[in-house]
């Protein structure tokens, strides 16, 4: 009998297609196409090619060259420069279109990606997304900011260089609105965090969980949007992504690094997109929110029903998932 | 200057990158695949494979053959059989996996679409549509029915044979509440429906419209999630689809064959996926909802972004978009 699951973050049902589930090795990509090399002469963010990026925001060097660089996105959906204005017009509610996006270039490699690297080098990334996190925040005229990866054309990006992305936007998505609503709604019943009291109920049961360490626990979620979704969690209760520790940031690189190189090996590189979902540094002190790192492998297309309806059909068992996750073996 | 436009049903905002915008004739698709033939005999869905099917629901007839077929859905996400039982176990909230999973063959002909069918034909997919709707309601077990097309493979089905979908859930999805929540919100502060102003203030504006009839109207939202996001709205007021009269049925045929023919041949036949965003029948007499149908070409990606924020970047003018759609000959 398949099952229907409720993710208390999003409030959103999955249907787990228990009988139409296939097994974890399953969902591994055919890959026909090349792989790329170490430099590429016509890749803008290839060393050498510093001229096709517009500016340069910050950068990270060693002997000399740079190992991380932050440019503004080429194509960006928001001019930096321009006033927050609000126009209100009987049913048309509008809001200029200023803010920021910026790309975080991850590596002078062409053909390397958090998987492979070691994990101090995906601590430096995530340096990175903190300084240009909080930095951004400092603008008056942004509400709300998103760190996110595409990897891959399923996840939305031609690029192959290893790059992220961070947009500071002039309002407050309603989707992360209503994640906090939820989210304040479970302390005003229980008087715990939603995320807290996820982690350690995760922890007991065990069954869904790929890496426990000091700070971090990484995990597929209960209600699993699609196969190979996962979580990882900070064990700290925090709302904002601004407020990690040094300490913390190295751990949560060997969390991020060991679960993207287990999804790498175990399925053969599939696309997937990733994002940060955090509260404001203004509000890294409030009891409700508690921000987290979500992962999503690209194995399957959404269509009509998770478009019509929020929900989705996921074709896999999350704790077979983790457990064929638990098994493969990283290079780290 | 890039504009944040606010949709007033899903709440959520829609980056109108209007800088990077394209012409709507750059969405014009690059197909190098070969149209499919008339009859094919390795389709489940073509005449003489019914047995290839499971069972037959119903179907509509002329001249000793079948026109229309409803089937079970040979990969149900959800059981036809079985007790709706709830389970819930600390943070972990279950419902069985029953409902109703079927598809609408729409043809007995494998290579059509509703784009290039007389009207009268789509009015009889429809009429399919209101019987299966009502019938599936009247299963007690089911909280909420979704009828959905897939079209194509970046709209999530690789089946050519023109077919369309419809699920019967035991839960009612968060989306589809929180619209309710947020169309009522609209009615306390107003005393008006949402949908019914909409359709007021676009037939005022008229930059938007690409056919306004008897019974409905068709246009661009204002906050267009993607480029050529099409609505078709019903005039008269009512929150269920299955409420909808015969007149209304030739008339709403009207409007989605002249819809879908007009991005056929703007866009030279992209994929898309169309729902019926429509409240249960016991429902119908609501103040606060209105359904619609609305159809969504799949000729952008939803990357990292859109998955953590909720909000979308849409690359072309929704005022644009619709002028080219006036102009773009039907067949009909």
């Amino acid at each position: 009998m398949p099952e229907l699951r409720l993710n208390l973050i999003t409030r959103e049902w999955v249907i787990i297609a228990t009988e139409r589930a296939k097994r974890p090795d399953e969902f591994r990509q055919r890959r026909d196409k090349k792989y790329p090399p170490e430099h590429d002469k016509n890749c803008p963010f290839c060393p050498g090619n510093e001229d096709k990026t517009p500016g340069e925001i910050m950068k990270v060097s060693s002997d000399g060259s740079w190992k991380i660089r932050v440019t503004p996105n080429k194509f960006s959906a928001l001019n930096v420069e321009g006033e927050r204005k609000r126009i209100n017009e009987g049913l048309k509610h509008l809001v200029t279109g200023v803010g920021r996006h910026e790309v975080i270039i991850e590596s002078n490699i062409h053909n390397t990606t958090i998987a492979l690297m070691p994990a101090e080098d995906a601590a430096d990334i995530l340096r990175i997304y903190k300084k240009r996190f909080l930095d951004i925040y400092n603008d008056s005229r942004i509400e709300h900011v998103i760190i996110f990866k595409n990897n891959g054309e399923k996840a939305g990006t031609s690029l192959e260089h290893p790059h992220s992305q961070i947009v500071g936007a002039p309002v407050t998505p309603m989707q992360v609105r209503d994640r906090i609503d939820e989210t304040t709604r479970y302390f005003d019943n229980t008087g715990e965090c939603l995320m807290c009291a996820t982690v350690k109920s995760e922890l007991s049961e065990g069954r869904r969980i790929i890496l426990d360490t000091k700070h971090f626990v990484t995990f597929i979620p209960y209600a699993a949007l699609s196969p190979f979704h996962t979580w990882i969690f900070p064990k700290r209760h925090n709302a904002s992504f601004g407020d990690i520790s040094d300490e913390e940031i190295a751990d949560l690189a060997y969390n991020l690094k060991t679960a993207l190189s287990k999804i790498y090996h175990g399925l053969d590189n599939p696309d997937y997109n990733y994002v940060i979902r955090s509260e404001s540094p203004k509000e890294s002190g409030s009891e409700y929110f508690h921000w987290y790192l979500s992962i999503v492998p690209r194995v399957i297309q959404a269509a009509g029903f998770e478009l019509g309806s929020g929900m989705y059909i996921n074709t896999s068992l999350p704790e077979e998932i983790a457990e064929f996750l638990r098994k493969v073996k990283t290079d780290s």
